[in-house]
């Protein structure tokens, strides 16, 4: 077998054999086949597609590649949710808290911020004395205890699909259906969940662009699931703005918990309510009204914020001593008009040049920068007017007027 | 712009810019662009294509990448002859003693072998003395003198095609026929001769496997030529088994000499002298017909001979010292039959493990071995007739028994 052979057959559009994907995917763990041949099939891939066969065995060699966690210690039903994430997207943290406050099991392992989107970690520990990094034990017990933990430690899961993402990001591979659905299934599978529901964002700022990629990526991650008796849900939302009003780690904090607490009405809020319902039907196998009342209720009396708040505790975070940048900019519009589109990118990119996030792996970062959105979409805006306020430090890089024009006007 | 949008732009079977392909190509000379990028970009466009308005654009980045040869000072009309090779390929030799020895310019530069194919520089360097490294002047005063001159000096041509087709080897990114247009014609105009005849290659050995690829290849390689005031003519030639009677440095020296005295008649001998005919009437600008006649009368005559002898003396070979190697192996049939096909690329790697070939640059070859066929396709067989004869060295590795597989009998 050699790996010219196996790309010129992708390259004419044909199914590859499981030894031949193993071949190839199994030689790129192990370096033996090279960046540049790897990218080669990669982007035939991208373009030809893949059997729903291939895309099981590649998610098998995804799974196979690294560790599978063993959640058979948590009582009770565990519901795992996953989101291409984005800009300002806080859900993990409010939907966590909720579902946990209803009796259903979340055990999350989140990841830090890279580029332009943020991580839930990197938002977690803007909290002092957060302790991000729980052995398999604290986890387990934390989930047991009170329903809802959030660890780094991932132990080494799907490491091939680490690698494998590492090039496609790089090499303009990374919009692939069969790609993507081996890749979010082999980490969401190797994780343990018994159930996964899967945040599917659709629109210009995410990965797929029109609804029906969206519905041929949640079809087939429900079959990859069914292979591994998971049972997996999906919700197609679309993501072309920032989410919620803030962007920054201690500025999202301080939004989950007004969330939290009922203090927010917006497009976030709806989409975090809709796929904490959602969950509760998988976890509990009730209807979808019931699940609905059953989350707002958790809103009301205030039995999610007390989870948000038990769940930082349990894991050594002091909220009271989380803090926000004392000094801010406001962005004034010098324009008149109403406010039709805002570019999430340039926001996300924004924050990272405050300081906010990282462009390697491991750089320090600020927690206390950010951004809040006094203006969004659907807002008349008047000269004068503060479009948002920038939380900054001295090493922070902005130019007051390019923000403007991350709006829209019409 | 960035390298990914690039690729994303391609991917979806866009046109690119002139500076996007710039940007890219550049880059990529310039190892800014790294490898895997570029293999994921080619990959895209051996899928997706590429419009006449990009090959353009891409040959003259090639062009531009090196130098370009002044074949000015040649007087009269200067024909190059272009082919894709393969195995047992020495047309080359045939046709620029004939064409030369008609009063039409044969200025070649030509390659070494690399893997199963053979060189003409390899096949010229078997005759002891031979100078193939000839200064431009030399190159172009031998050209005036004596019609035919073949040199190994091609100072810096289309470094970029180089890189780019050393990469292409190795991706499974060759068969394309945007990219092998724009690799032969930058070549060809960068190398400087007024007309050029490209033999393309079709079949199963071929890069390109059927009729209606290859006149496509044709046609744009024509569209390009006329860019550059260079008239293009094409063969379409089929390459399914190894060429003519010899594989092998030396041996194909003697072929060579064999053929122009017309003590040879098979499909070699006919593509030769198709080719050289063609070669004439752009050269003279007479009929067809005059010209295969002219090409015919070249041989019986024994001009065309005498053409070659002159060229290897002007270039310092010894004729009379050629020597090919005193030790052979028959190798037997077992078997009865029809010879239906032959395996062009195993012969091909048999004369590389017998010595006669190269697997990396600049690695010592034995010009004296190689093997001479003695059965071909319409060959009735028996068992105990000699299929071939092998010339070896004592380093020589060969399996006779597998070597009767090469051949298929029905």
């Amino acid at each position: 077998m050699n790996m010219i052979d196996i790309i010129d057959k992708k390259r004419k559009g044909l199914e590859l054999l499981p030894n031949e994907l193993n071949y190839a995917f199994n030689g790129y763990l192990k370096n033996i086949i090279p960046d540049y041949q790897m990218s080669s099939l990669l982007m035939a891939i991208c373009i030809k597609g893949m059997t729903d066969k291939e895309i099981f065995e590649l998610t098998d060699l995804f799974i196979k590649s690294g560790d599978k966690l063993d959640l058979d210690n948590i009582k009770g039903v565990k519901v795992d949710k996953h989101s291409t994430g984005g800009v300002g997207d806080k859900t993990t943290l409010v939907i966590g808290s909720i579902v946990a406050s209803l009796g259903v099991k979340v055990p999350k392992m989140s990841g830090r911020g890279l580029g332009h989107t943020g991580g839930t970690i990197d938002k977690l520990e803007s909290i002092p004395g957060f302790k991000t990094a729980l052995s398999r034990e604290e986890f387990i017990n934390q989930v047991n205890e009170i329903g809802f933990a959030v660890t780094s430690q991932t132990g080494n899961l799907a490491p091939l699909d680490k690698k494998v993402y590492a090039l496609r990001d790089v090499t303009g591979t990374v919009e692939s259906i069969p790609l993507i659905a081996a890749s979010i299934m082999s980490k969401k599978i190797a994780s343990g969940a018994d159930k996964i529901i899967v945040d599917v964002k659709v629109g210009n700022g995410a990965l797929l662009k029109t609804r029906e990629e969206a519905i041929k990526l949640s079809e087939i991650m429900k079959k990859i699931g069914g292979r591994y008796g998971r049972e997996v849900e999906t919700m197609v939302t679309y993501m072309d703005i920032p989410l919620g009003t803030t962007i920054g780690n201690s500025l999202e904090i301080l939004e989950v918990m007004k969330i939290l607490k009922g203090e927010e009405n917006n497009y976030l809020v709806a989409l975090c309510m809709a796929l904490a319902s959602k969950m509760i039907v998988m976890g509990k196998g009730i209807s979808i009204e019931e699940a609905t009342k059953e989350v707002q209720e958790s809103i009301t009396s205030r039995k999610a914020y007390t989870k948000f708040l038990e769940f930082v505790k349990a894991q050594g975070g002091q909220i009271e001593k989380l803090e926000v940048s004392t000094i801010t900019k406001d962005v004034i519009s010098n324009k008149k008009g109403h406010v039709v589109d805002m570019d999430a990118y340039k926001f996300g990119k924004l924050s990272l040049d405050l300081g906010g996030g990282r462009i390697v792996k491991d750089q320090q970062i600020d927690p206390k920068v950010g951004i809040v959105l006094k203006k969004k979409i659907g807002d008349d805006v008047f000269p004068g007017d503060v479009l948002c306020t920038l939380y900054i430090s001295e090493k922070s890089k902005f130019d007051l007027n390019e923000i403007i024009d991350y709006y829209t006007f019409k």
